[in-house]
């Protein structure tokens, strides 16, 4: 099957936030037939995994305007144009937990949701992390909670962390942490 | 902490396509001052992860056109208004790889993308499926592929299975497929 099975004919930017433009393609499918394709774009964004010291989690108890609920995340955001995603996963640990780490290493990239959006997800495993007073946003609305990072993958591994992207960097860290355990 | 920390002051449909709608909403933030959420509005949506009898996995390999790459994935799609997730996981499984499951469990719901989307998503399990051929769509460009569980799972692992949704449904399944091997 080719490479690009896809034609783009044209491309018309049709919305735009603080935090994403949407764009409307007018493609031709591998049928021949046309149809229009709406790509969100976003900037990519990181999630970073905090381990303090001592081995536990920390996980932010974060509300979500947009589902209405109270959610277990880890703290994560949007990449802000020209800072690499290392930096930008620093930068989210000191706002949202207050927290900087000794070290911090990639562990994966991951497509958010690439049916209708571009944007690319760094995990991040953040170790070492010393505890300070966060610097959040208006629209940050979040509390702080630690806990053993048996817990935390329990709860990742249960749903009860339920935003995607989160469960999905803790679990991707599961091998890190049991090795940690074993040590 | 408030249970609903932000109030809405008005909100706007702003933009609609087949797959989303946009709408924009005036907030009180917590602090007091106002500002815009935009939330994109989306039905739920599904993913299954697709058992043979003799307990191998089915992914299958999807052109994203929003990324321009080429992605494992499992089988999965927007929920159609009215219709349940159960049933539509049996459809996506039989549009996408002509699949029927003699079993389907649902394992978990996660929210995909809760900063700014409020689409929920559902994994599920299914056993015992039968390959037949896919009823594909002219816009899903895909082949289908026969991994054993064990290779699938590092393959999600590993990062090689870079939708992320994807990578959570079978990450999410692990504890089900170990058993499974154990017995």
């Amino acid at each position: 099957m080719s490479k690009n099975p896809y034609q783009k004919l044209s491309s018309q930017r049709v919305w735009q936030t603080r935090w994403m433009a949407l764009r409307e393609d007018q493609i031709k499918l591998p049928d021949g037939s046309q149809g229009t394709y709406t790509v969100i774009e976003r900037p990519g964004a990181v999630w970073i995994v905090p381990l303090l010291s001592d081995g536990q989690m920390v996980l932010i108890w974060n509300y979500r305007y947009t589902v209405g609920k109270w959610l277990w995340e880890v703290p994560a955001g949007s990449i802000v144009p020209g800072i690499s995603p290392e930096e930008m996963a620093h930068r989210e640990l000191s706002e949202e937990i207050g927290g900087t780490a000794a070290s911090l290493k990639q562990i994966s990239t991951f497509y958010t949701w690439p049916g209708q959006c571009n944007e690319i997800g760094y995990i991040f495993l953040a170790q070492g992390v010393k505890l300070g007073e966060p610097h959040r946003e208006p629209t940050e609305v979040m509390e702080r909670h630690v806990f053993p990072a048996e817990k935390a993958l329990e709860m990742a591994r249960s749903g009860k962390v339920a935003d995607g992207p989160s469960a999905l960097a803790i679990l991707m860290c599961a091998p890190i942490l049991a090795s940690k355990q074993s040590d």
